[in-house]
């Protein structure tokens, strides 16, 4: 049963495994006691910071052990910005970054502090000039991820990086997503991980912070990892955590170009295979192992469904897959579509036959979860059977209606005005702003804009073939 | 080897291994995701959840997850204030409570609130009626401990629980040192654990939150459990917490009476064998497997080396073993000797041999260090030397000189002054404001007080015989 959906979280590897248990039976104990018992808990301890810090290429004192990798960004976040409080309260983010920085990020916000978002280009990507003039006298902090957690894409750390230490502005890092496949370059000053990631246990997440930048840990004091890191230590999880990262890092180093090629393969043929499907993300500059599809006139979470009883288990960035109801913030930062949305991430190892069975079956539930949802075909009739004495203009009221209903409505009445004239939809789904002039791109519609109704928003499309 | 340190600690449980193992394989996904993988992990966190909210005595939907005791106090506290902040910003803690209820009523001051402590006796327990006195209209949140990390001494909770019920006032309860024993009794409101106190694994704590009471989680905002603990579920290690309670509590009923003969042992034994021992906590209020002594004239690191070469893991909460050089807050507000303080606390299974033996080695031990450090004894010749001209006041300089060195130069120079005659030392170490008068207490000696002189503080002593 093949599963792609490394980047939410992969089983544990076999050295976490083996470290996990053979460490339960040292790592139990109180490392700030003086007991034998304390002592060889601390003497692990240490040893996992050493290795966790060879592994990201900072110095053990650089470098605790957080609970999670959204513990680690929080920390990283409040820290940083109550340590240059003096400088300022502005706040520099990339508009694709995990919502756990997002959150931190309105967290600062509400409390008085601003926030400038990074935006990106139509690939997910920030351009480092852009980012770069965004910094000013009275930023306390930058962030950039390494690489998108939703479409694989890599950023620019490096250039903005450079940027960020002229400017004197530390630069936070969100490395999650890339940590498995090495170090992350440039300049950074703090960085933040997740274990359970690259196959390391879960309740283990990276937080360092270089030598000379100004940090100071929020939250009520606890003398426990240099203080960054309230709470008893996760010692045996820690070891696991640190002796997987060596293995997997090792193993990414072989498998990535064969990864390269089996994602870039879904890439190509997923675009073949499947009529009205947007591939997104950069195309070069992105994870071996990462890539992202949406499905025109799909349901992602029935989409999901379709593909987790044919044994795939991916995942979607889709609104209708969300107890949120919003689609991905990521996604709608790129202005791509975002219905029927599928996330596919391989696990190193996995087999070429499963990518290939994979994209035998994808085909076949996308049409299925087409064809239950009543979608016109591109071309097929109720497209083309526009008289001449329709309406120049038809309103849609999809008030109530959940993604991908919006689209499909706007899909089926298309047809029935002439061309030049206009279709009018009325929607409160928060999918709709983003899909249906994804849709009018897909088309080639026009897409002219929308304004408040009661209610929801009318979306107005113009019917240019 | 025997490890007399359970109350900082335990090894993993057989039950929690076991637990943790089988689960590793199937706790390993996001437990949000809709896919087989991540249903699976659904699954088991939501039977750990049942499970502990058994063992705990409330609704699963009263309890979340957190990363340790430590965060579950932390989030409990910021939770239960932040929602009721329209009442008050008054809250009221015990004196005794674990340094992370303090830390978070310390943040809570330094934000504007207003904390006020609760008293303890000699014993280390609050009176439920001062306790009620202190609630008032604007009270926010009262916290008390169900038992002291340090002496053992149970709480009036369910007095103290009823007294706040009928102000209108959350009780918070820290359970960490008592939840392996059974559930807490009475009618409190949140209540804080930790599994590795249980012999469940590091990386798991529980909050409770009663329904009906105010809450509003601080930080940035998170979706996983219930918005009241942020980062990516440590499913494993929760299963393993969940199954280990319910495991390790049938123990305990069972071993209670066995543990509790064997510390009511070692409590009349220490006083009988070793000379000046002051030997703290409620006698009969108090946990079953944890007791606490001082030792004057003893050096309490020096102390836990000598038996921890004799084979015996303890703790201690004098300020010479610590990196704060603060002597344990709790005996400090009991008002109880700090110096030479040697904490037992007792695993389930401790061989009566062990205690023993235990026994043996204390006497010895103690003699050593008081033989180090030169200490004269009780009644020994030094004490009964004074002469006729001996001058009536005599000043004792040990600035500089850490716990217990100013104890034991007061004890060197007593017999030197007249009866009736004044020592005065000075001293800058802050143990010796606590044990200054403690010595005095046993040495049925005048204590009168002390004042600020230049580098440190005088303390002066009246001799008495």
């Amino acid at each position: 049963m093949p599963y792609f959906d490394a980047a939410s979280s992969v089983p544990l590897h076999p050295v976490a495994r083996q470290a996990l248990e053979a460490s339960l039976d040292e790592g139990w104990a109180d490392p700030a006691r003086l007991h034998r018992e304390g002592r060889r808990a601390r003497l692990l301890l240490d040893a996992a910071r050493e290795a966790a810090a060879d592994a990201v290429g900072c110095r053990p004192d650089e470098l605790v052990f957080t609970s999670s990798g959204t513990r680690a960004v929080h920390a990283a976040m409040s820290g940083a910005l109550a340590g240059r409080s003096r400088v300022g309260r502005h706040l520099v983010v990339s508009s694709v970054e995990h919502s756990c920085v997002l959150h931190s990020a309105a967290a600062h916000e509400a409390s008085g502090g601003e926030v400038q978002e990074v935006p990106v280009d139509r690939a997910g990507r920030v351009d480092p000039a852009e980012f770069a003039a965004l910094l000013r006298a009275d930023t306390a902090l930058a962030c950039l991820q390494s690489a998108n957690h939703e479409v694989g894409t890599r950023q620019p750390v490096p250039e903005v990086a450079s940027a960020c230490r002229a400017a004197g502005v530390p630069l936070l890092v969100d490395a999650a997503q890339s940590l498995l496949w090495g170090p992350v370059p440039g300049d950074w000053s703090l960085l933040a991980g997740s274990a359970h990631k690259w196959g390391g246990p879960s309740g283990v997440g990276l937080l360092v912070v270089r030598k000379g930048v100004r940090f100071a840990p929020q939250g009520p004091s606890d003398e426990r990892e240099s203080g960054r890191a309230a709470g008893f230590e996760n010692i045996p999880a820690v070891v696991a955590a640190a002796a997987s990262l060596r293995a997997v890092r090792a193993e990414a180093a072989q498998e990535a170009a064969r990864l390269r090629e089996l994602t870039d393969r879904i890439r190509r043929r997923v675009a073949e295979l499947v009529p009205d499907v947007e591939v997104v993300g950069d195309p070069e500059r992105r994870l071996p192992h990462l890539l992202t599809f949406s499905c025109l006139h799909v349901d992602g979470e029935t989409l999901l469904h379709e593909l987790d009883r044919a044994g795939f288990s991916v995942s979607s960035g889709s609104s209708c897959t969300s107890s949120t109801l919003t689609p991905s913030h990521v996604l709608k930062a790129m202005g791509v579509l975002s219905e029927g949305n599928i996330r596919v991430s391989l696990p190193l190892g996995t087999a070429d036959d499963d990518v290939d069975r994979f994209l035998q079956v994808v085909p076949g539930a996308v049409a299925e979860v087409r064809a239950k949802l009543g979608v016109p075909a591109a071309g097929d009739p109720a497209d083309a059977s526009a008289g001449e004495d329709a309406s120049a203009e038809l309103v849609v009221d999809a008030l109530g209606k959940r993604c991908p209903i919006p689209v499909i409505e706007l899909a089926k009445v298309i047809g029935r005005v002439p061309v030049g004239g206009t279709v009018t939809v009325l929607s409160d789904d928060a999918a709709a702003r983003l899909d249906i002039p994804a849709w009018c791109e897909m088309r080639e519609q026009a897409y002219e804009g929308e304004q408040p109704v009661d209610g929801g928003v009318a979306y107005r499309v113009r019917r240019l073939t």
